[in-house]
């Protein structure tokens, strides 16, 4: 299963990027983060003119066990197939920032607790109507984690096929926050408490409940060294997807965009398999969900925004989009000193 | 001079605007800063469906006679016609983020040590050839900031007349942070050292050299309980044609979006002039260049972008407005939990 064959990029390659970079008519350094994604994308691309093409939002939507059996959301399970159909209708977040700057947006149903009636519309990969309650039991089999990764992989390559070098990954499902605290604490190795957040609403007393019922897994389950044991013990279908998603696009050389906290629980998994999947990604924003920043800092990680998002659905990676375009244009089209015959005050 | 009439928006219509906000399907707040910068659109424009139209980008640029006779800067003036002739051939940071996002860009001669041919691409608005050195006396006259402020009035009126509804404002001038620094000490009552950084890129020596320069020219001046005659004092003709661009446009009800240190400084003067402008200003951006955090903390603004940009020109206002686009258009085109069918998770 852990077979994704990632090449790192070639380091060598940036005193040839900074240079392109520090001659642009700009004081030096003066476009700060920006100048860093450049650097990635032509690292990603080995190119010194990077070009972005087609990005492709795949949002997988699944649904959590324990959400029957212990208060963990504040949202009912009933939720997530009607964000589905908020998806396929064109009303949610989503949808809109997609629009905007013109991804094109697959939903896939990993495994909503919903029947669905075939769609067009809707990518049918259901592994199983919600997980198992990780309360008794572990999330998923090692074959039903397999079977995520397959076909996660399939939709990039697809995607890739058809032209697009940039993606990005979001997820619905009602509580899947508690997965992303139990993956975070068992790659981490911080305390469960310190990786709990509100997710979508809880109160003070619903945060103290979701952290006594999860404690109560942890130690159930014990931490296991193998990423893939955590991942099956504490995922959901959606983020199991984002996982395999993840090392299939840093396979091919994608330009990964990073989500928020679930998101990024799925890259923590997906860099214990293979950690050259780092080199692909770029993290679009930091959450509002108290332990991303923690996740964030674990990887080494600058996020691009700082908008207090919490919403999930591959929010930020959109709204991020256009600043890593920005980059993207800059290193191509802003005249050189020599060019434009400034006199180089980078000297 | 100081004779805009600015209509202070109309705070008791946040009510219903929140109430749309928190209607969206999404956790309540989970749009972070897209949501405050939503309730402002709504607010300027009067409107729950608020519409961004045609934005217009105004690049003042202008020399300083300060440095003709000290070291405050690390590039020769030379530098700023130069710049110029960057914008007018489109290879300059603001060109390339413009075209990006749809911007009508203007470039403006507002003092430039340097005779430009006529040429439709500059729009001649020079005042004089630099401002004179102001550790001797000051740097330009009443009869030249009231010129300033109506030649800035009219470009901006010609563009709500075309349409626009939203407008930024830029600088080129090299030594143009020391007036910056200078304006900001003599507002928000800061030491002169507090408020002084390294501009394009001083060395440590340069800068303590910058700060012993300027302290003396504090000294000499003093600070004016009168706003107008700090601008007189300390300013630049771009910076002054920013201030009076700014209570013009607010004036116009447009929103204004206010980029970086130098930008700022102008609207620290503008809001001395007539604090109602603060009702019609986002903020692009929070600088590297140090003083621009404790400006936007002196005004209360929180920052749209944390990207650690200083490069001027207006660029960090034309960076961030894809992010005020999805404010508009989150608003204006999510669904609400009744029209999609979503169980209010608000709740």
């Amino acid at each position: 299963m852990n077979t994704f064959k990632i090449t790192p990029t070639n380091k060598k390659f940036l005193k040839e990027i900074t240079h392109k970079i520090n001659n642009k008519t700009k004081p030096l350094g003066s476009l700060g983060t920006l100048e860093i994604i450049a650097q990635k994308l032509c690292l990603i691309q080995n190119t010194l003119s990077p070009k972005l093409n087609k990005p492709a939002m795949l949002v997988f939507a699944g649904d959590h066990g324990i959400v029957n059996n212990y208060p963990v959301s504040s949202c009912p399970q009933e939720v997530t197939p009607q964000m589905v159909f908020n998806f396929l209708e064109g009303g949610a977040g989503i949808n809109v920032f997609c629009k905007q700057h013109g991804f094109d947006l697959s939903v896939i149903d990993a495994g909503v607790n919903y029947d669905f009636e075939n769609s067009d519309a809707l990518i049918n990969a259901k592994i199983a109507k919600g997980t198992k309650d990780y309360s008794k039991e572990p999330a998923m089999t090692k074959v039903q984690c397999e079977q995520a990764f397959k076909i996660a992989s399939e939709i990039v390559s697809e995607k890739y096929a058809n032209g697009s070098n940039i993606i990005s990954f979001g997820e619905m499902g009602i509580g899947n926050t508690s997965s992303a605290s139990l993956l975070m604490s068992a790659t981490t190795k911080q305390s469960i408490e310190t990786c709990i957040g509100k997710g979508a609403g809880l109160t003070d007393e619903g945060l103290a409940n979701k952290i006594s019922i999860l404690t109560k897994v942890q130690n159930f389950h014990g931490i296991s060294e193998n990423a893939l044991e955590n991942l099956q013990n504490f995922g959901g279908f959606e983020i199991a997807m984002m996982t395999g998603a993840m090392l299939k696009a840093a396979e091919l050389k994608m330009t990964l965009i990073i989500d928020g906290f679930i998101a990024t629980s799925s890259l923590l998994i997906a860099q214990e398999l293979n950690k050259n999947v780092l080199d692909y990604c770029l993290f679009s924003h930091v959450s509002n969900e108290q332990g991303h920043i923690k996740m964030l800092d674990f990887l080494n990680a600058t996020p691009i925004l700082h908008l207090g998002l919490r919403l999930g659905e591959g929010t930020g990676a959109a709204i991020a989009y256009p600043i890593i375009q920005s980059a993207e244009y800059f290193i191509n089209q802003m005249a050189s000193f020599e060019s434009a015959g400034v006199a180089n005050i980078v000297e």
